[in-house]
């Protein structure tokens, strides 16, 4: 007899923190280190405490909580995050910690001791949009980020520091960070691929790397009525080119290469003046390192080449740089095995986005299960999940966590 | 014995006028009917008055001197405009009416009669930076736009309205319009051309006819990481490739075409998202009227099927739609001549920026002289040109109003 989460139990933890940094027309604002992050956070705790987890909190203030094991020894760790964008929605992290209390829960309802202990974790300032870098709190506690350079980080908008809000909050705590025996997380898609192919689970084979380029093209602005085209330095039609050449390069590689210009200004901006000035940002991604970074190297020589033709110069700077993470193969098969297991459709994929489980992949097995988001929308008030894919996918990571920590009826 | 012009009582009268409105670091802001304007306009009409020219001021405020011919009838009429852009240079505009006083003061030191009246004209609101549309002045003077409407016009900052602005610094006339014998009109290139070529004189064969179009793509907003290539609905490529496609068709042209993409935004404007919308400006110029409109068509073409291709609506406004303007042959021919009979090297050329003389052309024999303009700059503090164009300039002028005025020794 394999334990069963309740959908209904979990979806009501969902809405309840849903509350907390709630916003008008729906979708929550829980930045980090903020008071409504330091009431999620409060809730969040006292959940533990209820399910009868014991908690800790480590220095950048990570909290994860322990489900003893028959055995001592590292836990089967779930996590997540329970920050916000500015404008975020219900599900992406909060649905990850949920999911492992609900796991909790399903265990403790069931009466069953598992052989390994399990834990379940929420990791500070995963989104990065009131500081920088993103996934703040797992890079720390699996040491890829420096602590103190970290607790000395300033707020994007310069109005607070890391360590600071951390006090003021009191979530600064002391506890030592542990390395997992597995660690696993439960995650809306934040895309549009399982909706549109009707897919129940997401079994993620890793997380795409990230090669992100700003391009500022400088040409010299002119009368758009007086000067001909042969005597211009058009620095718009230089960036409308690298452009077209980045569609064009993700095109010719095939998926899983993904390619974005999300910034694109001209200076002046005017209808009848030739632009001096172009800036354009490239974000290209891929789950083959080297792919990736062909890509990288062959947008830069069309660029220059591009500018060269125009007469113009071209500077460029990368944004963002981060190669892609392989999960474990055994644990993404047996993801796999489990959603087959309940007759759910699985496909393998990979995530585009970044998640607190890439910082646990190179310390212990780890890998991340997906479900479907409606219409592909994340970062987005209107974020949503069915509650029969949340309770799909909230079933299939308690089949795994059973299978891992080792369960006794 | 033809007079001469001089070139010092010219520049004194050019940096004299280039102190009312002066910018610090160079420049002025005369913008049309502020008290910068009014100081201008009163500082003109004393110079018209100790030239002994009798001064008319019409119903929006054009200010134009008459020297009496031996004979009554229309006059030749020589003019361009003393208003400027919010950061304008001292010869856009301001040359042609001082070149006009200086053709005056010329005749006057020569003593020479001429058998026409000559006149010296300066239009209300040339560059339509503070009231639209810009060629107000000269527009209604000659029947194109309606009196009432333009005295109606509200500034584009909402600060105020021309005919009470034109009461306020005192230049509602009542002087009923004329039609002049012909129209001349010395002005700056504003654009690259006679520089690069090294020649001294243009001789303007009309005004490029003006196509300007905006663009609005929408897409869908999408996750750069999360949304497959195939997914997208992407604004921003559709946005770049319009921008391509008018560089193209100006290239397949050929020259006088010209396209320009001097508006291009993105939104949201992230690095990571895949821009939900576009919008774009096409500013198309020939002095074909029938090829501009044929570019115009074949653009909007390749837009909709770049918009149809990547599942993105189109939507598309004409912000400017101005026919092609033809000089009077004969009247370039003359200009053409008279710079080889002093040596001056010339060339025929359109005009890529709207002038007064354009509102004259359908009414009398009209063209225009362009002299060099240093790095094709204008509406720029730093536009500038040399004393010895602008002397050869004045002096073609000078030699093609006593043609056409019919000089008496």
């Amino acid at each position: 007899m394999r334990p069963e989460i309740s959908a209904k139990r979990l979806m009501g933890r969902v809405f309840e923190l849903g509350e907390i940094g709630a916003l008008e027309g729906g979708g929550v604002c829980r930045l980090a280190l903020t008071d409504a992050d330091r009431a999620g956070r409060d809730w969040l705790v006292a959940q533990m405490q209820d399910l009868g987890l014991s908690v800790s909190i480590d220095a950048i203030g990570n909290i994860w909580g322990i489900r003893p094991g028959a055995q001592d020894g590292p836990p089967v760790m779930i996590g997540s995050h329970i920050d916000s964008v500015a404008t975020g929605g219900l599900y992406d992290g909060a649905l990850g910690v949920l999911s492992g209390l609900e796991v909790v829960a399903a265990l403790n309802a069931a009466g069953m001791k598992t052989q390994r202990p399990v834990a379940v974790a929420a990791f500070t300032n995963e989104e990065g949009a009131r500081f920088a870098p993103d996934m703040m709190g797992s890079g720390v506690h699996q040491g890829t980020l420096d602590l103190d350079e970290m607790l000395a980080t300033r707020a994007t908008d310069g109005s607070a520091v890391v360590g600071e809000e951390l006090d003021r909050i009191g979530y600064r705590g002391s506890a030592a960070p542990i390395t997992p025996a597995a660690y696993l997380e439960l995650h809306v898609e934040q895309g549009p691929v399982l909706e549109q192919e009707g897919i129940r689970i997401g079994a993620v084979t890793g997380v795409q790397g990230i090669h992100w380029t700003e391009f500022t093209v400088t040409g010299q602005t002119n009368h758009a009525g007086t000067t001909p085209m042969a005597l211009r330095r058009d620095a718009g039609q230089v960036a409308a080119r690298i452009a077209v050449a980045a569609d064009r390069i993700a095109a010719e590689n095939g998926p899983p290469q993904v390619a974005t210009v999300g910034v694109f200004e001209l200076s002046p901006g005017l209808v009848n003046v030739v632009p001096e000035q172009a800036r354009l940002t490239v974000d290209l991604r891929n789950t083959d390192g080297a792919v990736l970074e062909a890509a990288g190297e062959r947008l830069l020589e069309e660029a220059e080449a591009a500018a060269r033709a125009a007469g113009c110069t071209l500077r460029h700077r990368p944004l963002a740089r981060f190669a892609p993470v392989g999960f474990d193969a055994g644990l993404v098969g047996q993801i796999e095995a489990a959603a087959r297991a309940r007759q759910l459709s699985v496909k393998r994929m990979p995530s585009g986005a970044g998640h607190d489980a890439q910082m646990f992949a190179p310390n212990c097995p780890t890998a991340m299960i997906f479900i479907p988001s409606a219409k592909g929308l994340s970062h987005n008030i209107n974020e949503h999940s069915e509650e029969d894919d949340i309770a799909a996918g909230a079933q299939v990571l308690l089949d795994v966590v059973c299978d891992l920590a080792g369960g006794l009826a």
